[in-house]
């Protein structure tokens, strides 16, 4: 199979632009590691989900930030939002292929904060 | 060997207490997930840094920014901040072994975003 440009990304970037002020990807950094994005990330990962559904189980994110932060990753090509024509009109979110790869990423990180925590907590209380 | 409790955290913790409202992993999450927090612990897997080189290595934060987000992951037992006395005094920051088992996984999460990034750019010409 031949090389081609958008089969070997990896090669056309340099590691460690993220450190420079320019970098796009410190947006999509943005986007994706807002708390909301990630959580949303992360419950996509178990399968569609109409925005009720998404709202209920990210618990405490308010419909206006759910809704932002849906049209991000939408925006970013990570999340990819259908509506069915019927009535009452049916919305729904899938991860796209793109957000599925970094959504597992994401759920590494966050499955790792939930095993740490105990960790984490002792470090807080013997600074406080 | 036995099994001790802080052995095997991953017996303790339920999968998935992140999206409660409560959980204290929201913080850390927010912390870790900071633009700059993920920059600073991705900056400091190379080694030991004086607040000066992080603050060059870090493009565009400024020095406010960069000492708050030290104070947070110093506070969660991430990042180990050392004061050489000597004159003038000399400070640097190192990962602790927590920061450097986060540290890990965050690097991925970026170099997968740097990796991505031509694919996402074009997801988002497409919407625009």
């Amino acid at each position: 199979m031949a090389a081609t440009s958008s089969g070997t990304p990896s090669s056309k970037i340099k590691r460690g632009e993220i450190f420079a002020v320019r970098c796009p990807s410190r947006t999509i950094l943005k986007d994706v590691t807002s708390r909301w994005g990630m959580l949303v990330l992360v419950a996509l990962r178990e399968g569609t989900l109409r925005f009720s559904d998404l709202r209920r189980k990210v618990g405490g994110v308010s419909e206006k930030m759910l809704s932002q932060t849906l049209r991000r990753l939408e925006r970013d090509g990570l999340v990819e939002r259908t509506v069915h024509p019927v009535i009452p009109p049916h919305v729904d979110y899938t991860l796209t292929a793109l957000g599925e790869g970094i959504g597992k990423h994401i759920e590494t990180l966050t499955d790792w904060i939930e095993v740490n925590l105990p960790k984490i907590m002792k470090a807080q209380q013997n600074k406080g």
